[in-house]
């Protein structure tokens, strides 16, 4: 039942002081997701022991070259490590061309199919979805067509609470339970309330992943209340009007994203390469949401593992 | 009169063993001069203290991704870091249309001009030359259109032995000298031998680069008596048949191409992922050729300082 985010590359625009361009891994009930793929993520991965061939799934924001160069590079190492599976990639109209002339340049012929989702809506909508989960594009405002994305899991089953199970309670019926129904008979007559038998299932966790955006309320109904809430914070508020220039939010704005969103936890990145001290950021978003915490290369934030 | 190679990347295909895919960087009498341009480059040229906008001229020998996935962002962060300066790109045809249609999507506007020089040649010719020196193109053999590149100083100038010359010696026949010539009067009767007032000219330095390819004496001419050799080494000869097959030597082959062109230093690289000690390939090529190296990253090989 792991939810895990491993923030793999931080900075915005060029690497520096130690910082890689965008790029994170969301184990989702052991499932890997890989969201943009800056230059470097192959390296990135490699460093935190990643299984490559263990992403089948991969997200890209946009098409500015911090969030994608690496993903050639990945998908080169992929056919390399001897990959047969499929890999579906969602991402901007552009992506698949990109993608295919560089293939038929190098004459590579891949031995696992890529299956290319071009994302084209101005509306959120489900991309992507499994018997646990789903993902959805969060339409953001950057200078480029670009999405962000939300992941959110399922409701989870209820747990069945074995002290009061009768004996020979059948297998068909503990699937009913778990799923919330009640017990009947032939004839529809409640035999078990389901209350009676079960507990509340586990948590279902969401994640909300923002980059690159100028402040923008109207994401605000989507993301309400999500667990984990990455904004780009590319600036400090004396930077405002830069940031609003090139269509990107400071770390006051993060904040105040977060606290209308009513986010359980915010995390900060996307770090203009001007700040090599980070505290100053953070500061200025805990000053408005307290729960904000500096996205850290390498680090794990886990919401269940 | 620096000539000093610094290998940034050493390994072919995929990064491995901390091990990065090719680039290197040719020092020439202060000139920078980039060869090949794998992931992750940028990064190699920061973690070695190089302006990345003191490189000039770019040389891609083919279109596999592990020769040429970090020029991208290369490219963008010399834009960020605010490039003025013309950037020459020497390298195959498709890598012009690769780099215009990523800077098409990201909608980028670079505030410098890049001069693409496709090559197209099967045989070598001089694509670049300023006042010191020229760079031919070294026609290779891989699974597709593949150059090496041949680094040449021109002939240096004579060297005034100060000892010798005449008072008020004028700085025209200086000059002279310094070319070679003698010194004549109106009538044309020599008034001074070259000789007799110079010293020969300091040592110009050769520099071959030669990844990938497979065992190819036709590149003997062009190479003869080379002062430095790269030749790619991916394999070991006991996996010849693998290297005929994906079109890469050996060591032992690279060897036998170093004793065959006279050259007097041969650098090994773009070694095969399954390798992680190298000693085995630098043995058998030093079986061959003692004066064998192997290229590791971060190493200068200085032939002047």
């Amino acid at each position: 039942m792991t939810f895990i985010l491993k923030i793999l590359g931080s900075n915005s625009a060029a690497p520096a002081h130690n910082r890689h361009q965008t790029s994170q891994l969301l184990n989702i009930q052991n499932q890997l997701f890989l969201v943009d793929c800056g230059e470097g993520t192959q390296l990135q991965l490699a460093k935190y022991h990643v299984k490559i061939n263990r992403i089948n799934n991969i997200f890209i924001s946009h098409l500015h070259g911090d969030h994608f160069f690496g993903l050639m590079g990945l998908i080169s190492t992929m056919h390399l490590f001897g990959r047969k599976k499929k890999l579906n990639i969602f991402g901007p109209p552009g992506l698949a061309e990109i993608i295919t002339l560089q293939l038929r340049y190098s004459e590579s012929n891949l031995n696992f199919k890529i299956n290319m989702h071009e994302l084209q809506n101005a509306t959120p909508a489900v991309i992507f979805e499994n018997e646990f989960m789903t993902v959805e594009n969060i339409p953001l405002s950057h200078r480029v067509f670009c999405n962000g994305f939300l992941f959110k899991e399922k409701p989870k089953p209820r747990k069945i609470n074995k002290d009061l199970l009768p004996e020979n309670f059948s297998l068909k019926n503990i699937v009913k339970l778990k799923k919330g129904e009640d017990i009947v008979d032939d004839k529809g007559k409640v035999l078990y309330k389901n209350e009676a038998l079960t507990l509340p299932p586990k948590k279902s966790h969401s994640y909300a992943y923002c980059s690159d955006t100028k402040y923008r309320e109207e994401i605000l109904p989507q993301i309400k209340q999500v667990d984990l809430l990455y904004h780009e914070s590319t600036f400090m508020n004396d930077m405002l009007d830069r940031a609003k220039q090139t269509f990107h939010s400071t770390a006051h704005q993060a904040a105040i994203i977060a606290t209308k969103a009513q986010a359980s936890q915010l995390i900060l990145g996307h770090y203009s390469v001007r700040y090599k001290d980070l505290t100053p950021l953070l500061q200025e978003a805990q000053a408005i949401f307290p729960n904000a915490v500096l996205g850290k290369e390498g680090e794990d934030i886990v919401l269940a593992k």
